[in-house]
């Protein structure tokens, strides 16, 4: 089997890495799969082929799918987010958007903030040895998310200052097949949102009795879901 | 009883908040201790000082306290461990040194630094809800760090490229008091220190199948520590 290097990763080979052909490398297609490949006699410029040598293990994918849902964050901070969480085994990753009409022009500069995002989950899933690269999601609102998947469980990350007995043990939810985890904005969760999500039988967890930065609080989910559900 | 803020919080109340006299404010001793407090009268330059009204309830601290031992990192991915360990309830931090004899100059760099992170933690707590700012020691060797804790538990981070046999799950460790746990550098344990921890009756544990970054690894731990030992 013949493969392509994309042009980033071509990029990449030649002038960071400075390899020349019959370099043995490591490709993976993003989907799960990876396989060692020995790189063909090249141009200076122009595409980078490779022939595929043998399979290769990559780091294991968790046993249950989990979406994460995420309120909007600041500046660099979704960057953060989802170089993090593609290390710890998130499956997609979906903004959570509060206005009702984006403009136009909003939405392009979300497409580019989405391509980006793309970048950096593939970097961080060639560093962590992940050959899946989660998907990022355009995005949609708080109350579309509970229909737009098809979700087993669905908990959502509420303030330490929510009484404990609203909230629910994460060791006494079933290990899931498919789980939809909310994270709320800096500013917490709506009583609305609240009680929506109450309605459509999301379970509320705390993460602590510690205020988490919004950008920290899904590491620490993701974290403490694979201690409750296995690795 | 009556409590002179502290040069930067004066600052900070001064020229960020731009408050006054009779202000509300909470105040806290940085052990485990916050309070409401009113401003008394001040003048433009010199110290600001507030009565204390009633003792106020901070976040609860874990039941375990855990000493974090961190190998060197680079550029300011320490100040990130320090802000998100504080946050994640770490009692104690101290950095693993490996050169043998550190020169005076390097070790006033390091002295300033540690003053840095020392604010860094301070600002955490502040921002968590956190009563207790967590002590940063100044750098051990790693084989000293073993008897320099009082810990029932030793618990060491090591990397996914290590058999699962040769590691403990995390929910078989019953619950200590006082837990002591190494994060390794970026290129992992050598040999020879595997071994000595191992003689040590240090536990070996995994953190997931996939690389950690060595800046986000410690609030991994933390999250499966206190997912498994109760936050």
């Amino acid at each position: 089997m013949a493969v392509e290097l994309a042009a980033d990763e071509a990029h990449h080979f030649r002038h960071v890495l400075r390899l020349g052909a019959n370099a043995e490398i490591e490709v993976f297609n993003g989907l799960g799969h990876q396989w060692t490949a020995r790189v063909r006699p090249f141009r200076k410029r122009g595409p980078i082929v490779c022939d595929v040598t043998a399979m290769a293990t990559a780091a294991a994918e968790p046993h249950v799918f989990v979406t994460l849902a995420i309120g909007a964050l600041k500046g660099d901070q979704m960057d953060t987010v989802v170089r993090d969480t593609t290390m710890l085994g998130v499956q997609t990753i979906v903004p959570i958007v509060s206005e009702h009409v984006a403009t136009s022009r909003r939405a392009a500069h979300k497409e580019q903030a989405r391509e980006r995002w793309h970048r950096i989950a593939v970097a961080s899933a060639k560093q962590c040895g992940r050959a899946f690269v989660p998907v990022i999601m355009p995005a949609l609102r708080f109350v579309a998310l509970f229909d737009a998947f098809d979700a087993d469980a669905v908990l959502m990350c509420v303030e330490p200052a929510l009484p404990a007995d609203a909230t629910t043990e994460l060791a006494v939810v079933p290990r899931p097949k498919r789980a939809l985890a909310f994270i709320g904005p800096e500013g917490g969760w709506s009583k609305a949102e609240l009680d929506f999500a109450r309605q459509r039988n999301a379970r509320l967890i705390h993460l602590g009795p510690r205020t988490l930065r919004a950008e920290t609080a899904p590491t620490v989910l993701l974290s403490a879901l694979w201690t409750v559900w296995g690795w």
